[in-house]
């Protein structure tokens, strides 16, 4: 038996199948098929955030990103609009039909995040904040857990542990890229770890193909190999207009270009591969 | 003018000091000469606790260490006495006259934490909690900040800022290794960093040789080196009987190994280099 | 223009295709299909080799792989059967058809590797042996070229300068996986690399996902998604006893494992992905 | 045992010792006392070469060094004077009366380079090209072997492994840094590494803070640093000009900084530590 219990494959030999109830129908992450989770990197106003989601919202998006408290490296950077944003948030779901998820970063926002959003998002960053770890575990909301820029899968199963422990068994795994020392992406997607983590463990994988690779020529070839390595879904960065973008803009794609990918993923779909 | 200012040395050319109280006269940290912290990894019990204080307390050490509220990789590991942990180090002040400094995880915990002790420890995992950041800026309590396990210096003084940033200057840096493809060790002390952050910052700078290293027989020429690169200080693990410890026993000294380096810390500051 | 000239997109838009012949036809690689080689990590004896040989040259495999000069980490290992080896090779080529593959170490052995085989490897460690490469690149002897542990991806396009600028036009680079802190796997592939190398160059790019993860599980999900980036072919090491091989047993294929990837990927190549 | 057998402290409890000849009496390396090796990173030209040594040679430096074959990570990038640059290393030392050390990298250039010169190095990118160990290990020349890049200090003793296991039983261990993911230094200087080996084996290890560091600022403190922590000896980059250098300006010191350096590391001599 490994250090982590419950997110074992011992523990559980069934894939786990996380439901996200919506308007439009209950959403199901982990059946075989890959969700797509799309969006802008930050909710910068309400009227850019709305527009993207009505652009984007029948181009085969399941779940609506946004971020409204946003990590920066400098304390001088744009760092979202906290409250503000989760109420644009629950309003793009409002039109949409669309669940929406968020990161939170201090366990004191909580509440407010579980009450706008369908599903809280922990931030490479915090993956062993292991206080915020705890606190979501007592709640009941999905939780997607993004892995440590420099976390090894062992310690990254090790955390999915605590919120387990705690009590939330719906937990979603998400690969994001992981740092070296090559300069020309922002992270080194680890690929392999999006099997080795569905061998271990019974818990759905994404991958973020955006962050992991930080140049948006590569979004489309990772996220396709992210789902013929086995992953279930996909968290790709979409702005109406990337060069504007407060953050990340030169990793986000264009409507167009992200329709273009979603087409593909449709076709990886219909493969029977082992 | 780099993407940190208060923490520039651009900003201010004299080194920062920084001034712990203490029954027995104060304590400054940056002013040329070696600041001991030293004590066991986490706070076991009352009893093993105020014994090795009282073992190392007249062996060099300025300042106590302990952990009251311990990041562990697994939910199942033990994690810290909390607040009990926190009356005992105390306690320990009480007993030995020396200040003490522990790690807090949670800015929920920060008002018991400076209740009880004189320095508070930002961890390398939260290294870029920015909420814990900034609540303990917002706070007049002398700042230790680990330098995070794949955290460039940049982003070491960058996550530094947000502390200066919220009104603290009370920042304490510490290089505790950093992560790479090196087996034979836990981390990889990354000694040209002190000298970097010396020349970029006026902030002073610790080394933490026990973590750096997890391997006892490394942790006394670490310290030398950390001394002759220019460090202001060491944060040393101390433990009456290592193999019994409930964490980090094999990285930690013998009274006896670290009365020894006291001796040799001693020497090594009379030496008079450029 | 960037630092490497030859290799670069700017010098020439279409894609390179390398031509090589064979008994049973001219194989080109690079042409948008899948280009498979495959075969144990070393030949090991006469009987083995063309045993293994024999199994697998009729499930898709394009060209036989074989190491007659090993570069081991101990000089206390097994480290090839030398000329020997390459005698072999030469028999499988004559038995089933295919070309066959091997690496060379030395520039002194250069003669006789291109005597016995129809391509030269350069492995990961000499990937900046720079008087080897130049060798190879005075031969008109197409070259897969891996990339090193810790190359960044223009370091490895600068060493296939070396061998373009000598006058070698025909080289094939090859994705290995990368050398992180992930001990779970051997090396970390670094998928996001082949799209990025097809971006900035003309040249082929295959993928080894057998020296890649070093887990046999992992090499089927890695290779379907190699292909998925964009890469032209596979390198994979198959054993008809892996459990015996006397180097790389954990990260071979048996051949019913390879027949199966090898049907999975004739299936992904119908895909019409953008 | 561990799987390098010669070079392990189990083999051999005393520390070995090197001796080098030269016209001004054996100088020893291993024996407790810092050994500097000094010299600009390539042998530009004889008038600049022969200037250099002149200006160094009573600061305190006992061997010369200098790159007469360059490994440079591009093609177009100067690649040093070969066997010119050989003779003028040869001049150098009838000059000085100092012992040379220069690189090779080519098996073939082997017997040219220990016709002129009195060690051979092998520098970080071969440190596993094998036929080169096994070449320099049937010489009887003392080969200072640099770690590589990316190798962990197990592969770095196994390497040392190939030249003892050949006959050649002068081995010298070279600490030149590895490549982490920080981007303000060229290099992280694993300074546990030293202190490491030390333990391990019972060769002589060095430290070079030029390459290691990339920063000219930072090589006196890493100097020292290695020196605390128990280094045998130190290669330092120096050079009259170091703007005008034809390669690694930015980490060579001046005459006068090492004349500094050189002055303090004779004070660190004196200290006794344990």
């Amino acid at each position: 038996m490994p250090a982590y219990k419950l997110a074992a494959r011992q523990e559980q030999s069934s894939n786990t199948q996380i439901k996200i109830p919506s308007r439009n129908g209950e959403i199901s992450i982990g059946t075989g098929s890959c969700t797509i989770i799309a969006g802008p990197c930050s909710v910068e106003s309400r009227k850019k955030y709305l527009e993207i989601a009505m652009l984007i919202k029948d181009m085969g998006v399941h779940i609506l990103r946004g971020g409204a408290y946003k990590p920066r490296t400098s304390p001088y950077s744009f760092a979202g609009l906290e409250e503000e944003g989760l109420k644009i948030l629950a309003e793009a779901r409002e039109i949409t039909g669309l669940p929406v998820v968020t990161e939170v970063l201090d366990p004191r926002d909580l509440d407010k995040v579980m009450y706008y959003c369908d599903i809280i998002q922990i931030g490479s960053r915090n993956m062993q904040n292991f206080s915020l770890l705890k606190e979501v575990g007592r709640s009941r909301k999905p939780v997607i857990l993004k892995r440590g820029l420099a976390a090894t899968v062992e310690e990254w199963l090790l955390a999915c542990e605590y919120i387990l422990n705690a009590g939330n068994d719906k937990v979603i795994l998400c690969e994001r890229g992981i740092r070296t020392f090559e300069k020309m992406m922002r992270n080194t997607v680890d690929i392999a770890a999006v099997a080795l983590v569905k061998e271990l463990s019974h818990l759905p994988v994404l991958v973020d193909p955006s962050h992991g690779t930080g140049r948006r020529s590569l979004v489309a070839p990772v996220a396709r190999a992210a789902i013929a390595a086995g992953a279930d879904g996909l968290m790709i960065e979409v702005h109406q207009n990337p060069e504007q973008a407060l953050s990340d803009g030169e990793q986000s794609l264009t409507p167009a270009m992200f329709a273009s990918l979603a087409q593909d993923i449709r076709k990886m779909e219909q493969l029977q591969v082992s």
